[in-house]
């Protein structure tokens, strides 16, 4: 125990900011930090990548399944897992934290502590937030990102005849969920891939330079995302269901659950994943896989057939 | 009445970023707008400005007080003075919206147009955001801006000597939230105030170009905030009173409801005016007028002694 409960109404907005900014470091890319009516960031090629996620208790976290340093671990993730999807470098994260006033100081500087580490990954950092008490947890993230002269890797570009490949885990974070929502606390490996997803962030950036012609963060879950590049590229696109491979303790969780392994893989987000579509004689950069075709058509097929029961999450339904 | 509530839940999340992102349309800084895992903004000199707010309903804004295109307006201001106040041009803004399923999809496309509509008042246009369900209706805010090669102006730097000066209206919008607060809607000029405050955009910009030393948004209340410049430039500010004219409807509001209009024009904040120092040498911009100076000491007086009872507001007390 690190001393005892000090709770956000007794420490004060100013009393919080202060102690969460004295956690916090800057990274190269942070020409001005917490303190003043703003940050500033360099953005070397004269343009700035930027990507804005919420997350919210109970639906985006539940503080009895992942300590504060995750939730901030997996908070900064998911938008970290944005920028470098459209082929940049993440460069800085704002953070809005809105908590009720009974919340514990400590908590809020975990999650502070999480949201730097993550950052500090990929050479970014915290530069600025916001505090407000709430009565619902809340934690918004603004992300920022750098394309040092890139094109950005859009939806948009997939062409029919491009190889779709993948980069990281998919399926582990979604099992992981599904674990601690029947109560269990292992297997540890996908409990842990669901409150700290391994995003590949060198993948992405690697993918731009290597001719990719359209990328997305896999966080809908892969049909659904995949179908966010088809409809934009105005393409179908169509998997081999023989290269996702179902690992052993994924199989096994799947088997005690009663759940379909192939759902978690095919439609299950939160592992931040990296899908991306690259023209068929370029040479796969290292990270990625080959996992379909772009074809002619629209949709997202799993060896040509509808992938039956799998689409991702609807954040309102 | 423009047709029955269809609520969020039965919207979905794609389908109401459809609607909003069909009514915003992209500033001439937005270089890729909503659609994509990031936006990209301009940042001519290779430097981005930014800033985070959230506003939480019940504590920053209430539906019986406030229309949604209000709140929208309210919201983009607070940000956008932020950016304006380090002497930038405000280029983006990210949205973050968290609210009940069950929220007509009207208030969040009324939300959206007053969010857009404050942006293009400084050229600035909404370029991304995200959407979740929540209990607690949660707007957050990233501000971008683009400082256009100047030097930033920041909080650190007023100097004894300097003079002490303001831009924009002050007190009106605490002297609307009171008499909200007492069940009253009129007298229209402070109300509106509340709703949509008047940010002196053009001034900041205009202050850095005009050698301002330090420069801050008055949210927290004018003592509170020229306070945040003394601390971090080290020195002291001492007003004059007689340079904080009541105007006639908030001396009447204030005689009727029993309060004292001071502590609205020297506590209050959300009207988002600009309180600046420049050296005292320094012809004034247009739009700006001189209420005090800057002093050897520190903490903030009016005209030399401690103003009782005026602080700003703490957001978790």
């Amino acid at each position: 125990m690190r001393g005892g409960h000090m709770s956000l109404a007794r420490t004060g907005e100013f009393g919080l900011i202060s102690r969460v900014t004295a956690r916090l470091s800057a990274g190269p890319a942070c020409l001005l930090g917490p303190g003043d009516d703003a940050a500033i960031v360099a953005a070397s090629d004269g343009r700035v990548v930027a990507s804005t996620d919420v997350l919210v208790e109970g639906r985006h976290f539940r503080r009895d399944w992942s300590a504060a340093v995750d939730v901030g671990h997996r908070a900064a993730a998911a938008n970290l897992a944005d920028i470098v999807a459209m082929g940049a470098i993440p460069t800085a994260l704002l953070v809005g934290l809105c908590a009720p006033p009974g919340l514990d100081v400590r908590w809020a500087e975990d999650l502070a502590d999480g949201l730097a580490a993550e950052a500090a990954k990929v050479g970014a950092s915290v530069v600025g937030g916001d505090m407000s008490a709430s009565p619902t947890l809340t934690i918004a993230v603004t992300a920022l990102g750098d394309l040092h002269g890139a094109a950005p890797v859009l939806r948009s570009g997939a062409r029919a005849g491009d190889v779709v490949a993948l980069a990281g885990r998919i399926g582990y974070a979604a099992a992981g969920y599904t674990v601690l929502s029947r109560g269990f606390r292992t297997p540890k490996l996908l409990v842990e891939a669901y409150r700290r997803p391994e995003v590949p962030y060198a993948a992405g950036p690697l993918a731009a330079r290597s001719g990719a012609t359209a990328m997305i963060d896999v966080s809908d879950g892969l049909l659904a995302d995949l179908g966010h590049i088809a409809t934009a590229s105005r393409v179908g696109i169509d998997l081999r269901r023989d290269a996702f491979e179902v690992p052993p303790q994924m199989r096994d969780a799947a088997h005690a659950l009663g759940a379909d392994p192939y759902l978690w893989v095919l439609a299950g987000g939160d592992d931040h994943a990296l899908a991306a579509t690259f023209p068929e004689d370029t040479p796969l950069p290292e990270g990625w896989r080959a996992v379909g075709h772009v074809i002619e058509g629209s949709g997202v097929t799993v060896n040509g057939r509808a992938h039956k029961g799998a689409s991702g999450w609807d954040h309102f339904g």
